[in-house]
């Protein structure tokens, strides 16, 4: 199949006001007066981030989904992205592969209010690479960082955590008769889109290298400590179940998508109503004090030792 | 090596305004009243875009010089780049060979006047693949498009044409006794960023895909016939050596780099004048009628056959 074909058919009904209908290599955006980009990429690679016999369409969906997640982790609306493919040409990515995933790509789309701008599609000997750049907005000076945290600040995360880790061992084939929303939760995060926690939070970040880990990027960022306490950490039943067998991999374990904040005591009432308002669940789940570094205490408060701090990219 | 100590090591240096010193998954950036953000995207895999033995310096400038001429051909100055790179474990992208790469971004973020932004850096099962978005501004609704060529326009191009390509040939080992700098052409393009061409041309791209090719897409998208004139086209000493071996190669092989632009009679000598300031060659090579497609006529004026169009990206 020749490139400008192959990107008519499946990506120009994707494309939005700037693309040019991907006409032209490049595009055009416009950012309203009083608000700034923000702009964030991620990379997947086949057999690494997510498996070949993944649903074309959820695979769609997580390239999105991660991207998003960086955009809500600083408060930013999405608007626009950049997506950039590399198709091998002797495998199962076909026709029917791409018409599936540009449906992914379109659900995503309509579900978070964005559209495609431009990218690139190449050839590749192996793997499938996806990547996208995405391009969201925000009042100018209100993106939400990692570095504001300060002793006496509570830890918060967004929904319940660990299902996506433990999802990736059921696709493994190493976790047995688990729940199937496990690998739902691997394959299609919930990115934690439409808050607006400037002035309220005063650090935040998504959980995608594992709890402890993106707790130690705050920390570091904002100089403090953080102590979690692990009977505080929100787990579906699903999870729960497995908590004895697959501790490390639930408390170190990526994927999560969910929101990671610090917060002023003063303003504990306040981010609780305002997730309550958008439906999204929320769990004081640890504090921040002073020094540094990231200690998980047990129910009996002594500290967890972990044989590792969590997901390294290589 | 871990993630995160690669990229303070090699990339933090390199990092911008609004790039928060890369320690956040995403990034910000303003953009001044009255302009509009201009980006674009490529992707560069090894054995496919580079050789594995190219120098690690001129695959850095390389990467950054394909996109900067995508803005160059929309008019744009270039400000800001979010850089992804998938590295394989298990080759020779080390340490050196990372430090060299750095040294090329850094040479022509000082030489185009921009700067790293953010990215992503993952492990690779193979082969290096290396993807760059770049960001610059234009004047509100002055982007230079493809869609503007008349009939009666004269087409024209900048620089010299098809050294790129032999370059390439060389490169391959199937063309001996070459000048060394066709290979130079091939590695290191010259991007044709820095003209103010709003209002003087009547539509413009970056010869990427090959001469005949990239006509095609103007001619498509403004819905013109193109004439090119061979004895027009300009060759430097070393290509036109090689043109009746190579004819082919040259006329519709991809790389150069140089800006494609058709231009209407009375602005002929506005545009000649404003490269000439500006220190760059142009030439007029061709005719814009009604019609559809490109032909390219021979000494003769008789048309020349071709057994391809132009470079296929798979």
């Amino acid at each position: 199949m020749g490139e400008f074909d192959f990107i008519a058919r499946h990506f120009r009904p994707l494309a939005g006001k700037g693309a040019m209908e991907l006409r032209n290599d490049g595009a055009t955006m416009s950012v309203p007066v009083g608000e700034e980009l923000v702009l964030s990429s991620d990379t997947m690679i086949e057999g690494l981030h997510f498996l070949p016999d993944d649903p074309a369409r959820s695979i769609a969906q997580k390239l999105l989904r991660c991207n998003l997640s960086d955009l809500a982790a600083m408060g930013s609306r999405p608007c626009h992205y950049m997506l950039n493919v590399s198709v091998p040409a002797d495998r199962h990515y076909d026709e029917r592969w791409f018409t599936e995933f540009a449906e992914g790509l379109e659900a995503d789309q309509k579900q978070f209010g964005m559209t495609l701008l431009g990218g690139d599609t190449t050839g590749s000997p192996f793997p499938l690479m996806l990547n996208v750049t995405i391009l969201g907005t925000v009042r100018r000076g209100e993106a939400l960082r990692r570095n504001g945290s300060q002793p006496g600040d509570g830890v918060w995360v967004t929904g319940s955590l660990g299902r996506a880790a433990l999802g990736l061992q059921v696709r493994l084939g190493k976790l047995r008769h688990a729940d199937t929303s496990l690998v739902e939760a691997y394959r299609v995060p919930t990115p934690r889109v439409g808050l607006s926690l400037y002035g309220i939070v005063s650090a935040a970040m998504d959980i995608s290298d594992g709890l402890v880990q993106d707790c130690g990027h705050i920390a570091e960022e904002s100089g403090i400590a953080i102590t979690l306490f692990e009977e505080l950490l929100p787990f579906s039943e699903a999870v729960r179940a497995h908590l004895t067998e697959y501790r490390e991999t639930i408390l170190l374990g990526g994927d999560d998508y969910e929101l990671l904040m610090t917060c002023p005591a003063d303003q504990e009432e306040v981010l609780q109503k305002h997730c309550e308002t958008h439906g999204v669940p929320v769990t004081k789940v640890g504090t921040v004090t002073e020094g540094q570094g990231v200690t998980v205490l047990d129910k009996h408060h002594r500290p967890i030792c972990f044989s590792r701090t969590g997901w390294q990219h290589f």
